[in-house]
């Protein structure tokens, strides 16, 4: 299985990955808030890369059937229902409902992966679902990060290397490239200790600084939700068992 | 000092490294090509971007005074007397000539620089001095990688972190992104057996496949070369002791 990981939007164009399945990964913190709201049983998330897309589609749904969520610079948008806090998208919040949603980085890495064979949302809460799941695919692998203001982001790199280490348990023979032999590395050396690593990074003190910085334990819970959404058609649901 | 480090051409915007030294590292080949070419008494290096600007602006030399040399796809270029393998550069071929040199990535990322504040040629060869260089200077430092064929490239990032391993001996306090992080732990974790963990990367079994697998053993010899490059008015030389 060959295994390509980009770190960044920019550093991969759109056809590169049309052969591929891809893996979007924004750990901190679009893939986990969307993780967490198809575990609580929201409907759909619906992914848009502007603010104003998001709320011009927001007219075709009854008021009480939709929220909308995401972030400009880690806080609410403005009008907004939702920030972009797993820990917002409750049960009692997200059930049953749609959820509009637009972020920095995450949605627009969704978008990106527009033309792939196949588009899954993953992170550290369901990496060893994700593992299993392309891991019984015999197709090409491509992780796309999200990044951080468009820089490598180190949440993103060590979920990576969970997802990897997970096909390596599988023993599934893996074809890496540069970056994913990195991932594997880092999160091989820091598994035990992600919190402690992650306190060094730049995004851990940018959410600390707007008041996030919870958010960041419950993104890194190790397969806490065993589910792995699928986004096709401009919808991301749950993918169906046994597809 | 503020450390930053991107890992290819694309990952950047010419103005984010205005305000910063910039180290260009292409380990595989061209750094480590111009390193040798200035140690081994050439007149001065011009990189061009294109094949066909080389050539044109080797007309104004006079024939013996001048050296055509590069790449495309890892080969020589037709015409050119050199190709981009540091071996070819010795002292008989290179000394008190001018070397104009295209390669596909390297001499892109140090055209790419060409606005920062000062512009270095890095790479294991001289990477000592050059932590030496930039550690006795005020400035923030971006490393621009050039990568291989626009992915991310170990060769690059192993290199990077032992010029930042460098900087740390020299007590010198960092304030490092994610991927200088990155950068510093592989570096560290390998740097004993670079040889065995580069064999498992892209940019080697592509060197093995176009017979160029010995410049490897010539591109890591960590401070081997203890010169540093700099890229000033278009040209590449020595920087003069004391400035």
């Amino acid at each position: 299985m060959k295994i390509d990981v980009y770190a960044t939007l920019n550093s991969v164009q759109e056809k590169e990955l049309k052969e591929s399945i891809v893996v979007v990964v924004d750990v901190l913190r679009a893939s986990s808030t969307i993780i967490t709201a198809l575990y609580n049983g929201c409907r759909e998330v619906i992914p848009t890369i502007e603010i104003e897309e998001a709320i011009r589609l927001a007219k075709n749904y009854e008021k009480d059937t939709l929220l909308l969520g995401g972030e400009r610079n880690a806080q609410k948008i403005d009008g907004f229902d939702l920030s972009n806090s797993p820990s917002e998208y409750t049960r009692e919040v997200v059930e049953g409902r749609t959820i509009l949603i637009t972020t920095t980085n995450g949605t627009r890495a969704i978008k990106k992966a527009n033309d792939a064979k196949e588009v899954i949302i993953g992170g550290f809460l369901n990496a060893g679902v994700v593992s299993q799941y392309i891991g019984q695919l015999d197709e090409n692998v491509a992780f796309l990060c999200a990044g951080t203001e468009g820089k490598f982001s180190l949440d993103d790199i060590l979920a990576v290397g969970a997802i990897i280490e997970g096909l390596e348990i599988m023993d599934i023979e893996l074809d890496m490239d540069d970056l994913a032999l990195v991932c594997r590395h880092v999160y091989r050396t820091y598994k035990e200790d992600l919190t402690r690593v992650l306190k060094a990074t730049y995004h851990y003190r940018n959410l600390l600084e707007v008041g996030y910085v919870k958010d960041v334990d419950d993104c890194i819970r190790l397969n806490a939700i065993p589910i792995v959404p699928i986004y096709q058609d401009g919808v991301i649901s749950i993918i169906e068992k046994n597809t």
